[in-house]
């Protein structure tokens, strides 16, 4: 279908080794040609930088593979197309600003039966993904619950998004990383898993091709790092993978709250 | 204080002559150097490139500069700071989603006395310049009159937007360039101008570097481009100034619309 990557990060760090396993996925060791898409936070801002080509041929891929962008979050997504046509509006990751924040969206699975259940208002899609859709509707409903002023605990909204996850997970497949530059929350509906890194660091190798880091030479002490993937992007790690239902909120690079195993 | 560029083509067209010009002036032949933007539409879709960095000297402005995207509208903004920090989230050219399009709003000038007169309640500046809140406020305004369901007619939308424009010209000056993707408005203060190119193509050359281009070359005899600039981005052309308060609105290439001289 498609594979999601993210990463939380206590300091700004850049996701050129991972990005670069991703990639590979994106027509060399995996089928995820139909587009790309990575989103970088730096303080509230964000940028984005997408094709409808494959990664692994794409000229602003190999940018992103050479030129280290630092940001404290990043949400990344090589697609398999199920739902809507191959091209530019169909590319995640999406995203939206609801109360002076970007929120950027990105979704691994497919959705049936969907249409008359989310019809969102105020958020609508400009492209015809279910995924785009699935993102206007929680936006929506955030707005339906809180309405345009931000809550001033921003925490509690996360919990509020997972149960609305659950809500579309009950609608098919539905894996997503969703994040407002601060928080980052990973929901697992049957392929998510993360790994936190932190001192001491070690040595790590990509999956996918030939390439080692060693992250004592490229962190300071302090650095806590977590990244989520769709599967491991490393093979000398380990990767704790999430339950079905299970969901991760990340802030900072750490892991600050993960749910029960649904089963 | 800042430049704007922007395209509108009737068939996917590259900027890579026009965007080589302008930014040279983001640090060499301008004092640009507080960050610059690019959006791109590709059908509905849009991808926009920023860097907090000088356009001259930005790895992604050099990408820009030899990977031609093809697009049928463009919005293009280098940035010398006058409100707001000189960070990303300041960077124009600012996006929001309205009515399942796309819009996208770059600004030259500089707004007075502006905070308690444009206070919008959907859409929320993300940072902290005059530019961003004057989009949200827009924005905002045309969900007041029109509802989120889009108005069957679009072009009327157009008028209404020039009238918002020119409220906002009272507050200071307000160079403007606004798109959804399929027109494109270019709203004047004190300084814009335009080019429309078709057949018969000739030669063109740019003033702030030694480039030149031979459009009969690059382009079919159907072809049609217009391109709105701060400053005339070449010397051996005609490039039509807009007055003060003059507006011009733009759809696949041609000029449709041209307001009466504001005096």
């Amino acid at each position: 279908m498609c594979e999601l990557l993210a990463m939380s990060a206590n300091v700004p760090t850049d996701i050129v080794f991972s990005f670069t396993g991703l990639a590979e996925r994106g027509g060399i060791t995996g089928p995820h040609v139909d587009g790309w898409g990575i989103t970088f936070y730096e303080g509230k801002g964000s940028r984005t930088f997408k094709d409808a080509c494959p990664s692994s041929q794409s000229e602003i891929a190999s940018l992103i593979k050479r030129y280290p962008i630092k940001a404290e979050v990043v949400v990344s997504h090589i697609r398999q197309a199920n739902r809507g046509a191959v091209c530019l509006v169909n590319t995640h990751p999406f995203s939206r600003e609801l109360w002076g924040r970007n929120w950027t969206f990105a979704h691994n699975g497919q959705l049936t039966d969907y249409e008359d259940k989310l019809t969102p208002l105020r958020f609508t899609p400009v492209g015809n993904t279910d995924s785009e859709l699935a993102f206007c509707w929680l936006l929506d409903s955030l707005v339906d619950k809180f309405g345009y002023q931000a809550p001033p605990e921003i925490r509690a909204v996360f919990d509020y998004i997972a149960t609305l996850a659950n809500e579309l997970r009950a609608l098919g497949v539905f894996n997503m990383l969703l994040s407002d530059g601060d928080y980052l929350l990973s929901f697992c509906s049957n392929n998510l898993c993360f790994i936190t890194r932190k001192a001491p660091f070690g040595e790590a190798r990509l999956v996918d091709t030939d390439v080692v880091i060693d992250f004592n030479k490229e962190t300071t002490p302090n650095d806590v790092v977590s990244v989520i993937a769709t599967r491991p992007l490393t093979d000398n790690e380990h990767w704790q993978t999430l339950a079905s239902g299970q969901w991760c909120l990340f802030r900072r690079g750490e892991c600050c709250h993960i749910s029960e195993v649904v089963t």
